[in-house]
């Protein structure tokens, strides 16, 4: 595709799937790592490798000798150095020395940050043990104490829980190079990645949902299920971020967030300037997978199209477990068996514990399907203890049901999963008529939402709702409106999603009123009008509209007509038994 | 993922593509080829490869050795030798060499799937001249001499056209070795990739449709736009022909059928024991890709599902042109800017005219935005003639339109899909009222069907609609019914998918009685009914419907919608310029 060479620093499993998608492009890439048969390497034959420290002025000079590009797949490299191949003109550096110094310095990447105006947890300098307890006392207790370098996966990091507590962090952290930040108490850590040519093009991948366990990344889910107002806000900080970075800096940026638990704001965590392991999901499930939109970055090719190919996707990272390679072949395993999962295993020799051995990336037809995929994993993941074996293990946010029966489980699970469907009506007078609908969908696994919207009373926000329900992630919307009946079809007429209909009978005319406002609609404009009152049609039908391309939902609403007629055949048997006159 | 070496016979691009799906499983491939830096062995390091022809019988042998399983990714093997490493129980070979035996000789493959009953063209022996001239007395003429051995890419292959012909073709093909066989005359050439398990366990991947290039694949569509009968037929043909193999035989195998023109009947063409070109797009469109699953097959691990992920897929050859490298990367070039384009080069030194030297492989929401990308990267494919540029160039059966306008271009397109919308109702009398359905969803490039069903007429033929119609890939049933007008209520309770119900305006009651039929549906059955005789709005809910999960249509819709706003507005301003009066 492009013969020029590039030079990776580090050749672990972010190289080694850099590499994958380098060869699918006949790109050669020649990587630095000390470990001989490292990741990266086992998958580039016919090309000499460097087996010697990311680090090593004199490597990394060798590395850029035979290289046109050069790139890193960890930020802990020396800066110095690259910053000397840029001067020299000996290779091209992408992403830049500066945007690497700046970010490895996580005091630094924060200075950087606040002063290009992205919303931050507080933050303040600790080079002493007074500093330290002054950020106590700013912050309040807890609060964290950071490493500046060197930090990755939790480690460098310090919760330092009251004041008797700071001395014990800041000589653990070294006692030098570390910083304060405010502790965030957050709903959820968000991640996107974002990738950027030198002359400015950028693509910005969806908005991910990463669940942590003991620091390190243990699940990803694609997209976050989350509001789209958020989702928006996280798109905007992610690409303001990035954005930001130092002239001329191309690659690809993994960008951390936290939601505040006040659930609309969303603040930078930290920036990291190569693949991320939140974004390995989107070599299944993206049109272009991280690693390539890399390659394109550092190679100044077109950006590829980062959106989702499939409705829903997981990551689970298989980390070493106590049993050695058995508790990472495990997991592996038994995901043979689950539909829509991928190993990708990294070809390390050492599964110590807690070490990243491989991931396993689950696709499905919609986030419920994802849900039990994923569960079917997680069981078998290393070192889960008995406890941790729960299912619910994984969820941020989540807690067990009160008989932990299947069902209820599910139902939490679509409780937390952003809605599908939007029910809304004219007035709180309809709730009683709408309810069904909502016990139709909940029972079928549909995430909803049900709310209050007037086309008389509340237009503005029925023009917003309507407008916005497609961008936000709604399929569908029912609307459930009595008399004049105004509000489907003007809600049909805001939005290019299907509208279900369902006239509410009023005080007069038997509800033909509303059903003839709902159902006449002039051409160019369909409501899907169902009989009056019978909001569990309005559900229904919203269920099959779904169905239409999603499996799982398609099965679900076979299951529900063969239920209906195993229903009706219970009362043929009893009336059959009982007779006509005592049934 | 398993310790056993695997050996595999031939280094070329679908070795290179299994040790791509080794490597993410940790499963070392050891490569016989002749070629030195051979495609499949670039892509593994740390691994003595040998680089010695795969019919050696020392060289087999010596691969055998250091391998626990072999496997071929080409028939033209010496399958002797592998025959005398399974009786020495030197390694398993997979699949067994008396299949790949019984496929390489394409004359023993006929009489053993014709011994299996298995639906094939005519075909028979041509030992001499005398046979071959016999035979076109048979088939009459066209008929096709092919070679028995050696055959690949048409290769081998002449087409007899008279009498006077039959000795220069069946000199030219070395005059011995060959057959003859009927010429198909085929509406479309499909192939469906069968793996299978030593132990049985089968898995079958979707029916695609193969377009052929002067004898040489040029161009997949996943799934093939087939009606769903043809397809379940073409599937069991293939399961057929792979589950009458020789016991014992795992492995992936490509069943290439030709669908007659007749319509309907499906016959086995030929089968290669190996992944095959027609699977590729299984890379980035299903679960788990022909590559994966063979080796899964190989080591006898669990099966990987083989749906499609995406709605849609594509599969456009490479192939080496007048240019050389540079033909080969005009195409890939172009397609970085396709969205859902991911190019797979196979790392070749010689792009000489007709080589394969990669493949693009295309994703879409939708058979439409598929087409529609397909064309982005067909105008710039090697040695395609100014006319060949033709956006018509690799399509099956499909003429140009008169005035090659885009608009009707695609109205083309449409109708070669297989439809998503199925319209029916109950009487040609309701053709009228039902006939801007169809225009609409021409309008918006929705492929549908149109057929008159009756409830009360022909229950059975509704049954067997309503029935099918989600398994036949239709999405949304449109039906169109007056008077008593059961037939929309009746298909809702028959299947899962939405129906969308037009109230027809009989005689009598204006129309009043059809509206009530439809929409008073009991609880658990609805059907989304619209205004009476508004058929174009019945068309447009099933384009909201499709529209709310394909990007694609929902984007059609929203331009709809704005087209009609732009209408209204042109009213507005004649309005105030002609006047009220005069308008």
């Amino acid at each position: 595709m492009d013969k020029k060479v590039v030079g990776i620093l580090g050749g672990g499993q972010l190289g080694r799937m850099f590499v994958e998608a380098a060869n699918r492009m006949n790109v050669t890439v020649r990587v630095l790592d000390p470990a001989k048969q490292s990741p990266a390497k086992q998958l580039g034959n016919f090309i000499e490798h460097i087996d010697e420290p990311f680090t090593s002025s004199s490597d990394i000079q060798r590395l850029a000798t035979g290289c046109d590009v050069l790139t890193v797949e960890i930020e802990h490299v020396n800066c110095d150095e690259l910053a000397k191949i840029e001067q020299q003109g000996l290779a091209l550096v992408r992403p830049s020395s500066s945007t690497v110094r700046m970010i490895q310095d996580k005091y630094l990447q924060k200075v950087y940050l606040a002063e290009h105006a992205l919303p931050l947890p507080g933050y303040a300098k600790c080079d002493t043990l007074d500093e330290a307890k002054l950020a106590g006392d700013a912050f309040g207790y807890p609060f964290v104490l950071k490493s500046r370098l060197g930090a990755y996966d939790g480690r460098g990091n310090y919760v330092v829980k009251s004041e008797a507590d700071v001395e014990t962090g800041f000589k653990l952290l070294g006692g030098k190079m570390q910083y304060a930040e405010k502790y965030v108490n957050f709903a959820k850590e968000l991640a996107v990645m974002v990738v950027r040519r030198s002359g400015g093009q950028t693509a910005t991948y969806p908005v991910v949902e990463t669940i942590q366990r003991d620091n390190v990344c243990a699940l990803v889910y694609a997209p976050a299920q989350i509001d789209g107002q958020v989702c928006k806000a996280a798109m905007k900080v992610a690409t303001d971020a990035v954005a930001c970075l130092p002239d001329g800096s191309a690659g690809i940026f993994g960008v951390e967030m936290f939601l505040h638990s006040d659930g609309h704001t969303v603040l930078v965590n930290e920036i990291a300037p190569r693949p991320h392991n939140s974004g390995h999901y989107t070599i299944e499930a993206c049109n272009t997978s991280q690693f390539e939109n890399h390659l394109r970055a550092v190679l100044d090719l077109p950006l590829g199209d980062t959106s989702l190919k499939v409705p829903a996707a997981a990551m689970v990272n298989v980390l070493g477990g106590a049993n050695g390679h058995a508790s990472v072949l495990e997991p592996c395993l038994a995901s043979l068996d689950i539909p829509g999962a991928t190993v990708h295993l990294y070809g390390k020799d050492g599964a110590k514990a807690g070490r990243k051995m491989g991931h396993i990336t689950v696709v499905a037809d919609c986030a419920l399907q994802l849900r039990r995929r994923v569960d079917l994993i997680v069981g078998h993941l290393p070192n889960a203890s008995a406890e941790e074996h729960s299912r619910f293990l994984y969820r941020s946010s989540c807690a067990p049901s009160t008989d932990g029966s299947v069902a209820d489980v599910e139902k939490e699970d679509v409780r937390e999963m952003a809605p599908l469907v939007g029910i809304i009506m004219g007035s709180d007078s309809d709730l009683p008529t709408m309810r069904p609908a909502a016990q139709i969908l909940e029972q079928l696994g549909v995430p909803f939402e049900l709310t209050i919207v007037s086309a008389h009373r509340t237009p503005d926000r029925m023009f917003d709702y309507a407008r916005s329900a497609h961008k936000r992630g709604l399929k569908v919307i029912i609307a459930g409106a009595g008399g004049a009946a105004h509000l489907p079809g003007m809600v049909a007429a805001l939005t290019p999603l299907p509208v279900v209909g369902v006239p509410v009978k009023g005080r007069c005319l038997d509800g033909v009123d509303s059903l003839h406002s709902i159902v006449q609609m002039p051409r160019g404009v369909p409501v899907a009008t169902v009989a009056i009152n019978n909001a569990d049609n309005a559900a229904l039908l919203a269920v099959r509209i779904i169905a239409s391309s999603c499996p799982t939902y398609l099965h679900a609403m076979e299951q529900y007509m063969e239920d209906m007629r195993d229903g009706v055949e219970k009362k043929i048997e009893r009336l059959g038994t009982v007779g006509w006159k005592d049934y």
